[in-house]
């Protein structure tokens, strides 16, 4: 059996755009981006519609839409709400379609538009995200946010966690030194993720900010089995299109 | 006391250049630039001009330099030799000054030529170089040559090795992601660093290469007590101009 190929790429300046036309590519933006997308369909979201520029999220608000957008972690003045996950709950979002841009997620889900398939990954969805990709055929890109385009820790462990139960399938090979990286640095962070999580700049930032209540949320595994998935440029659950 | 600033960069594409103007910026490639560039100072070179392009090369060729030249591992046809530290010999470049330009070494020394220092770091001279960066009063960028702009596991675990030094001394403070990824990395690896390297890509392709005589000395620690540092655009021997 010819194995699939499984890669990681660490910041957006990083990735190469004509590698993974193939691929099916995982987002990784845990603070927060990821997160708040993969609560906001746990909780009955119909589709996020994702935007790269404050002008296209403005756009979106003075057509009617339910616009989330933040930078730097604030939320914009004339947005309904921020980048928490906290924010997207059954009662503001349920059958809601939702405009959302971010500092680092979504822009990188517009870069990564060729690939075969688009899918958010997070903490929250790790388990049922790992096995639906185990059942398809793509290689695999685990693609990380990070923040401004440097690498970062908590979408690398996020990544290895992914990636070490894709290895642990069986149906994969890697002879990339990202994903070595990436697996290696989750061994030394799942026995204490927030602990761990504790030394990320990240971390920081959202504790300096007071932004800093959904951290242990953002880390917690297989809070929903939902698999956000982009279809004509939207994110839509992946089982309500199967 | 401040403590100084320590960062680390895992591939050209992720250096900020206006981030590093005062700081001590340490390039490491360790398969093979900066090995080899340590051993030619060990064996007593006298100076080695950084050379970013082939054509450039050819030119210092032209003159009656001393050339070594590679890409992708292999010899260019008018360079003298490659890439490897075993080239470096006493009898070869004793006295010498030689032209060196590399696949991916060479071109990232001209990106960083705004910084305050630059220096070269492998593991042939890591207690060396760590102690005088210890002494002194710059912040440190420790600078991965990557492949081809990808992140790699053997310059990451040496950027690791020397920031565990430097923030051992206690003169030094992080909050870089990449440096604390780089310290749990060397961690792994330090026990059985040549067995933690066989995962690495550049292991398989030196390999595939038959270029692969070097990696055990490559990985070898203290090998020699040189420090090369750029001066007025070339590598020279620290000690000798202080």
């Amino acid at each position: 059996m010819v194995k699939r190929k499984l890669e990681t790429c660490f910041s957006p300046a990083l990735f190469e755009k004509d590698q993974h036309t193939e691929s099916i590519v995982v987002i990784i933006d845990v603070f927060r981006a990821s997160s708040a997308i993969c609560n906001a369909f746990e909780n009955g979201a119909a589709s996020i519609i994702p935007v790269s520029t404050v002008e296209e999220a403005k756009l979106y608000k003075s057509k009617g839409y339910l616009v989330a957008a933040e930078r730097d972690g604030f939320v914009l003045d004339f947005a309904d709400f921020g980048n928490s996950p906290f924010n997207f709950t059954r009662e503001t979002v349920g059958g809601k379609t939702i405009a959302y841009s971010t500092t680092n997620g979504t822009g990188i889900i517009n870069q990564a538009a060729a690939a075969h398939t688009i899918v958010i990954g997070s903490f929250l969805n790790l388990s049922s995200l790992a096995g639906w990709i185990i059942d398809q055929e793509s290689d695999v890109l685990l693609f990380c946010a990070g923040w401004k385009n440097r690498f970062n820790l908590e979408d690398t462990v996020c990544a290895g966690a992914f990636a070490g139960m894709l290895m642990g399938s069986g149906h994969f090979s890697t002879i990339c030194d990202s994903t070595r990286a990436a697996i290696d640095l989750w061994t030394i962070a799942e026995p204490d993720l927030p602990g761990y999580i504790e030394r990320a700049a990240q971390r920081s930032r959202l504790r300096d900010k007071k932004l800093d209540d959904c951290i242990e949320f953002c880390l917690t595994r297989d809070v929903t089995d939902k698999i956000p998935v982009i279809r004509n440029g939207v994110l839509v659950e992946l089982n309500s299109i199967s």
